[in-house]
């Protein structure tokens, strides 16, 4: 598996079509601090503010604001008002947004398998597989 | 597919056993400018110095230098002489840093397929394994 993965990647960047490099393009996004978080958040099934300023350990108010807006404009979150008075708006991702989550699966899975003793309480690696079942 | 994962990502989060999320871990990680593209480069199967200043648009020797102390004493990469005179340096991945293979593996995808006109000259969405056939 891990060679055959490697020839892939070589293979994608001996490609004379590519012109950029897709790696780097897709962390131009997730890269950028937080924004990974809002994305898990809003996979989780979370859609408000509030929900993700509770769940994001550290972000202030005006970061998160900054970062919706940016995903936004970038069309992987999109912002419905669901109630005028009192204003109550929820956030929920586009079918672009919602390709971050192959992304974010295997990042997790790295970290359950590889991180153990950081991610569990019983330091046991796991598949998030394995959890389901 | 979408909701497959979708609940997997929940279910992970549910778990009583999870300390720290496992994204954030690995983003902890690979998150870091440069540091994605560091082992991208050890994944196609460079190994000095001089190729990962080449190939990594942007980065500076100091920067570069900073960034692989910081992945060797993360154990994400290992350092051998090959040469003391001339002195030569080869880079490698240990099995922690070969699990990163997946993850950026995913990351290519969602941008070969959702961002192909920015990875593509010919702007058509492609699949790594589509590639390869």
């Amino acid at each position: 598996m891990t060679n055959r993965n490697c020839s892939i990647i070589e293979t994608v960047y001996n490609m004379p079509e590519l012109k950029s490099c897709p790696i780097e393009t897709t962390f131009r996004i997730i890269g950028k601090r937080w924004t990974v978080l809002i994305i898990r958040e809003i996979l989780r099934g979370h859609t408000q503010f509030n929900r993700f300023i509770e769940n994001i350990e550290g972000i202030t108010p005006k970061v998160l604001t900054e970062r919706l807006r940016e995903l936004e404009h970038l069309g992987i979150i999109r912002r419905r008002i669901v109630s005028e008075y009192p204003v109550r708006l929820e956030y929920s991702l586009t079918d672009l947004g919602k390709g971050f989550e192959p992304v974010l699966l295997s990042a997790a899975s790295f970290a359950m398998k590889y991180m153990p003793k950081t991610v569990f309480k019983d330091g046991k690696p796991r598949t998030p597989q394995e959890i389901l079942t």
